[in-house]
């Protein structure tokens, strides 16, 4: 069989993001690919709804039902990303693309960035077609709830994730204009720290759950609590979030 | 008069992220947005159509004339970002709003990274309400282009302006697993340089106009010219385009 036969007869991989979970912050991309799919898949966390499949809901009412691929992961940190999770997701996508079925995965945010669409990325590329579809990430919906603008001109910009050990923070929070910590959740005490520490606290805004209805933004030195949820990022420049002004 | 009262007579600005450029990438907030915006603003080079505008042309069509500000910037690097030029798109835009009318300003992109959008930010809040729209950035296209991976789980992820001179270049290009390069341009030769002497040449991929009609992928290895165009990119991961596979 010629590869282009292949390519007719079997099934396409579309790696969708969602953005950060306001169902109007999908792209029209989005919304046709999504609509038109007979697969959906998407991770989920062990006994909650899928936050990504849950972006979706509205955009799929009065269609026929689709076939539903969740993947479930165990929420026990150390087994984390839960390789055989993607791998039993992937076995089971497979089947759908050889049949000749196109399959969505459902991407929070952007497939590219800290997302877990990379997993079924490794598991399919090479052996179907695959398109990536760009979406809104968190970063820049945090930066839209909180008014504040990233970076501008020659800046530099870091994204850094919270879970990094104090030394790493400490030695990326240098010499970059723009910084954005994401998956702050149980590190938002450290993070104070090190950025009152780095004298950045002053110019530092904490924002929960961008674009959805429970958004929260907050500045870094009025924020009491020592946790955050795992939907939260803090955002620093430099001169402040007027820097541009 | 109470700012109730002006909160509800004068009109909203709404800095609305359009994404790269394939207009099926705008979010279904911003069409919406700019579908019902009595008023128009953007940016332009002089002597080119505008790109921002251009991207919404086709989803203009059919729909009443609206009133349409262009912000002509000249083509004097040495003027950029051109104050001027803001200053008079601030007033234009403002005897819009207070005579109750919204405006609807036109961001490639994401308005709060790198953009424009920041420059009129600066110069309307606190004086009207702006809500800002986030859209899919260039970075998260250019990947999506790629089939590139950014970043996964603990990696750190800087975005670098390749108009930062060799020292600065080379001082953020060490400790970041993830890394992108915006406004490559005319920048490019030294670039390639800058990569080749950190090891990292071979783990680059160049992207020119993501997701538009004349969208180009290759590695930078394989690149042959030293000039690219303005929308371009450099992206690198330490670990190379498969980093998660």
């Amino acid at each position: 069989m010629s590869p282009m036969t292949t390519l007719s007869t079997t099934g396409q991989v579309f790696g969708v993001g969602l953005g950060p979970g306001d169902p109007e912050l999908l792209t029209l991309k989005a919304l046709r690919l999504i609509q038109q799919a007979p697969v959906l898949a998407y991770a989920a966390a062990e006994g909650v709804p899928s936050f990504a499949r849950s972006i979706v809901d509205s955009h799929l009412r009065g269609l026929d039902a689709k076939v539903e691929i969740p993947m479930v992961m165990p929420m026990v940190a150390e087994r984390f990303p839960a390789q055989e999770v993607y791998d039993q997701g992937a076995t089971e996508i497979r089947s759908h693309l050889n049949a000749g079925r196109d399959v969505v995965v459902l991407c929070e945010g952007d497939p590219m960035f800290y997302g877990s669409f990379m997993y079924l990325f490794g598991r399919l590329n090479g052996a179907f077609p695959i398109t990536v579809v760009p979406g809104v990430s968190s970063v820049m919906a945090c930066a839209a709830a909180a008014g504040w603008p990233l970076v501008a001109r020659n800046d530099a910009f870091r994204v850094l994730p919270a879970t990094l050990d104090d030394d790493a923070l400490r030695q990326q929070i240098d010499s970059a204009e723009g910084l954005a910590f994401m998956k702050v959740g149980r590190h938002l005490a450290r993070l104070k720290v090190l950025l009152r520490e780095a004298g950045l606290i002053e110019h530092a805004v904490y924002v929960e759950r961008a674009s959805l209805p429970n958004q929260r933004v907050v500045p870094l030195m009025a924020l009491d609590e020592d946790r955050a949820p795992y939907f939260s990022m803090v955002l620093v420049h430099c001169r402040g979030g007027a820097h541009v002004l």
